[in-house]
């Protein structure tokens, strides 16, 4: 079954670099692309969906989330929010909730956020372990992880759990734990953060899930010059996350480097942490992603789109820069760029993971910030939205 | 046909101050709400809605939008968001096009604005004239907004439109204008600021409208310190809307006053202007509000959860506070505090204006930000969004 999509007021293929079409169409078959081009040159096909001119993009590609938990903290918020410090404690308690729940009720809440996050145009979806830090719960964490996202990453390294060694953790980690949920598993990842581990256990930690063959994330620079981001340039990682506080080394070695600097704007808003200096980072040839890193404590949001705006708004990204840095840039992270496997991009071959916007373009994802837009999103074919 | 909605996780009531309740029921009667109190003492209704220990607020009362208006500028917010200097002929073009417009274009245009909005929790709407600029373009709009509104104010003086001696629109916008406009709005309003209308000019233009039995209305110091606050808290003014600039005598000034203080955040952020200072009002003693500025140029969104979400984010109110500005405090500026007019409040007598929330509290508003939260409305107790 073939489907033509025209009528596109205005298409953001992400085949070249922005490319913006006007007056397009696509054609899906197969759950793949199969074509793209000029509204009136467009073939025929099984079925037809008229987009009335709105804006067509490539969906969301969130490569940074926590959805795995148990738990609620939502009285813990709320009261930060009223002044209350930050207690140390908060990811102790997801913990404790996280080994107390059993599989289903990790699933269900796990499997609700990733539709929620589907209705609002992501279609491509990591996930992280982190919250059971024991072998146990981290497999079953990342066995859950697996049934609901399109790739997890192993946090096994989140922070040393109340009890442990932090020595004996370390051994845990880099052996028997990763051992146990590699078969689940494409990346390892370390909160490198005072607090958290050092520059020198997270290299460790690093080395052991290469040495596995995963691919490295790192989680750095969040609330101060923690190393991470330079730690992840001299292992080639694939993204660090967070850079709240770079200077001109990490600009620069970062621009210098393959490694993605994915950026967390709603962490930073309901943290208050300052933004981290995308723009800066843009300018100097630096390659960045916009990600949610939901999360009950930092960043409980699923929505792609504030990410956009909020980077469009607030960090002065312009809108293709964001727009990009939330699909194509971040399918980069994720080793997903070329060919079939390509995900952020629309173009012949690529899995047909689309959203289609109540408005007629995308400007529209910064210029109304707040609405929901999304009128149909596509994953791999499938109407997960369907059209109005 | 009564309703009672039971099974409500968190009831806030906004009867007494804030009032959260537990484990609470609403019965529904005749457009009005009838009974409040705890679920296990709810009375019989003819129907039943399951809450599912969802959170149930009063709706939002937007109290600041301009969505009676034609043409677009998403090509000019993009080339602004991208750098390009603000082009004061902004507001020109939004005039241009409304002119040109039929008035079914028109009210086609903004029953959509109003629709969304609704969609999103709002039940109390205002809307100003202000794009025609014109007698009968201005006529037309008001007619339009009582129709999609419910409340209009008459802003003819937001700008002295192109080719018109200053002093001759004045006394347009005072004399014909006014009179012609009357029948279909309750306020006026006018725009002190730099390039618009000095102090002096303001105060003549409201005291016009106060003879004509109208309430006032200022937008002030958004720019600078345009003195619209002083003029408003002089002319007892229902509210001055913006208020980025106030200095201590500003703050003191609203706090001594029954002025409320609206603020425009979503208008801040899509201008990078700095918010103002609604934490110091409100710990001085000052009334505020929130609202969406929904219009074309500055602020083009209809969401009031983005409204509360920053309000807490990033200009420090606790959830309570944010939600009772967005609402309750909202109210005071269209005098529906009390008895059977009142809104943002959900008491016995007043109108059946209610949202149910996606969520277990009202702190999820900007604990899960940029989320779609909105899980049913009730308007004037009729299920505008059916519960699920
Ligand atoms: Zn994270
Ligand atoms: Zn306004």
């Amino acid at each position: 079954m073939s489907e033509l999509i025209t009528g596109i007021g205005e298409l953001t293929t992400h085949s070249g670099e922005y490319g913006r079409l006007t007056d397009a169409a696509v054609v899906i078959d197969g759950g793949r692309i199969a074509w793209v081009g000029s509204a009136a040159s467009a073939p025929a096909a099984d079925t037809r969906t008229d987009a009335g001119g709105r804006a067509v993009l490539p969906g969301w590609v969130d490569t940074h989330t926590h959805i795995v938990f148990a738990g609620d903290r939502g009285a813990e918020f709320e009261a930060r929010m009223a002044g209350a410090p930050y207690v140390a404690g908060g990811i102790t308690s997801t913990v404790d909730a996280t080994r107390a729940a059993t599989a289903d009720e990790l699933f269900a809440r796990a499997d609700s956020l990733r539709r929620e996050a589907e209705r609002q145009g992501t279609t491509y979806l990591e996930t992280k372990t982190g919250y059971g830090l024991d072998v146990d719960t981290e497999v079953m964490s990342a066995r859950i992880g697996a049934q609901v996202a399109d790739t997890v990453t192993y946090l096994g390294a989140h922070i040393v759990p109340a009890g442990v060694d932090r020595r004996d953790y370390i051994d845990l980690v880099t052996g028997p734990m990763l051992a146990a949920v590699r078969p689940y598993v494409d990346a390892i990842d370390v909160f490198c953060e005072t607090g958290a581990f050092t520059v020198d256990e997270s290299r460790e930690i690093l080395r052991a899930g290469a040495a596995a063959g995963l691919a490295l994330r790192v989680h750095g620079n969040q609330l101060g010059r923690s190393g991470g981001v330079a730690l992840a340039v001299e292992l080639d990682a694939a993204s660090v996350d967070h850079c709240n506080h770079l200077d001109a080394a990490d600009i620069d070695a970062l621009a210098g480097s393959d490694t993605v600097a994915t950026f967390l704007p709603v962490c930073d808003l309901s943290t208050r942490e300052p933004f981290g200096p995308a723009r800066q980072l843009l300018d100097a040839g630096g390659r960045i992603a916009l990600a949610t890193n939901c999360n009950p404590g930092t960043s409980f949001t699923t929505s792609m789109a504030l990410c956009v705006a909020t980077a469009v708004l607030q960090m002065h990204l312009t809108i293709e820069e964001a727009v990009f840095a939330a699909t194509r840039g971040a399918a980069r992270v994720v080793g997903r760029v070329e060919g079939s496997d390509a995900v952020g991009v629309i173009a012949p071959g690529s899995r047909a993971d689309l959203q289609m916007l109540d408005a007629p373009s995308i400007a529209h994802l910064a210029y109304r910030p707040g609405v929901p837009l999304t009128a149909a999103v596509w994953r791999g074919g499938h109407a997960v939205v369907p059209a109005p």
